[in-house]
């Protein structure tokens, strides 16, 4: 959560220029998104999210993210715009940077979220990938299953040991066992790959926006809702699964789409994925990200507490009846 | 520039409901100010800034920073004012730290000061002075001349060799340059004491906002006077002095503030002395930030370079005439 890029106002009022949306009057670099720069801007005329993309947003996906957000848009689900300037440009740059101006939404980020709200989420990303069902573009998964024990062995397993004794012999059978398992004919779509609590903006029970689609990619949907599921419905530790929270979040799912058998039956392999990825990326980033630096790292073990609950067949069998 | 601690919307929503300023519907971490977390948030009423006082705000100063900012207000002077909640108070706790809501003023601050802009901010320094005439409560410069023997001290002579060769020397003469001349009966006030360009709020030519009065305390004004000067009238990096900005900054502040002439005497030493100041503070931050943290370390170079300039006769024949 960082402004890595810092502008002064002559350079956003110089950006502006090219759009047709007032002059500035107040500028605010925000600490929002571990990817990016952002600013909340306000001109005469409206409210506006800067975004600049730092070195980890791959300037070629850019095409990818506007497309599925102008889907989504059309499609009536809630996600923020890519503002075009006078031109109809929608990608511009600025600092050395690609950047782009974003619709400003309304709604906060829970960090308790409470049944109706996890319903809500669970709706939202339903309805997502109902909207998605004649998206063509496609982007491969950078961070899917084909890459998880190339990322365990970047950690190296001094790395994981130091972390916690035995993470790296659980890594490896857990990519074993997913490998060998993991489904292959089943049908992909566009998914978030990263619907946190944080990227999800409510006002009272309502969402209100579905953010920060920079992990979205061409995956199973099943898979999604496994990574929602995992950050929705446990405290942020992974020590307490919330059974409510986690029945809500699937009720309200289920009512927008209607996933097909074969990827319900592959829901605990998904969930099991969904843990893994998190869990390798947190390690990555705890060894290679220093204490004191400007991004927060997050506890690893925050996943391996949902794997392992999620390789429990009660548990399993509770969650999906 | 960094948010250290970390809300939710819940507790914000929580603390707001003491005020009658309506409801949560936006909450930004906002990347301003090295010394407290703040958030831009936006209620069904109004915009507020949410401020929270880390370690470097002794809580004990606030009521005199509160004062301050109404005694200005009701003077017609530009500066956001503390909200008080429904029994009158306007200072909370939240997250364990005490905190306050305070008015959002639109404007941006510049980085690159025109004519007007520098005048526009003298005149607004000169309006502060008069206004500041008649305000009784007093905080000692926890920056000022008596510690600045001491700070460089704390530098330690490798520490500040390592910065620059020849620098621990120069600012032990400096400091005994200044402490034999400095000015002991002069009238002292109420001054900003950091009206960087960082802390005013600018719609085009105009101050819509002195801001950050966090380095507030009771002073000479012509040392007020002097760091504004230092701040507005170089390139960043202090390598070039703008006699235009110059010469716009102390117009605009001489049409509102007559100053004395034995303070007017005294300028050049206190551009001196305000160049010491955020030498080194400016030093002290360098020899104990690390390089990757969370705020950024600014070069304290680039006010030795405003000393030298300053130390000049010549130049300070041309600044003051």
């Amino acid at each position: 959560m960082a402004v890595y890029t810092h502008l002064g106002p002559e350079q956003v009022s110089l950006f502006l220029s090219q759009y047709d949306v007032g002059d500035l009057i107040a500028l605010k670099g925000i600490a929002e998104g571990v990817e990016n720069s952002n600013y909340y801007l306000e001109t005469t005329k409206n409210r506006f999210i800067l975004t600049l993309y730092e070195n980890r947003v791959d300037p070629a996906d850019l095409p990818f993210f506007y497309a599925l957000l102008k889907h989504l848009h059309e499609a009536g689900c809630k996600v923020p715009r890519f503002i075009a300037d006078r031109d109809g440009r929608w990608l511009q740059e600025i600092a050395g940077r690609p950047a782009c101006l974003i619709e400003f939404l309304h709604g906060v980020s829970v960090t308790q979220p409470n049944r109706l709200q996890a319903e809500a989420t669970g709706a939202a990303l339903g309805q997502m990938h109902a909207a998605l069902a004649d998206f063509q573009p496609q982007r491969p998964n950078s961070l899917g299953i084909s890459v998880w024990r190339s990322l365990a062995r970047q950690c190296t397993t001094s790395g994981l040991e130091n972390i916690y004794q035995g993470l790296a012999q659980r890594i490896e059978a857990e990519c074993d066992f997913l490998e060998l398992h993991w489904p292959k004919d089943l049908p992909m779509g566009a998914i978030h790959a990263d619907l946190f609590p944080d990227n999800v903006l409510m006002l009272g029970n309502q969402v209100t926006g579905l953010i920060d689609f920079y992990f979205a990619c061409t995956d199973f949907c099943g898979f999604d809702l496994a990574v929602t599921h995992s950050a929705w419905c446990f405290a942020p530790d992974g020590s307490t699964f919330h059974p409510d929270l986690s029945a809500a979040l699937l009720a309200g799912y289920n009512r927008h789409f209607a996933i097909d058998v074969p990827t319900r039956d592959a829901l605990p392999l998904f969930l099991r994925g969904a843990c893994l990825r998190f869990l390798l990326t947190r390690c990555y980033d705890w060894i290679n990200t220093p204490a004191n630096a400007l991004v927060t790292r997050k506890d690893p073990l925050a996943f391996l507490r949902r794997l392992d609950f999620y390789s429990d067949k009660d548990n399993i069998s509770a969650i999906l009846g």
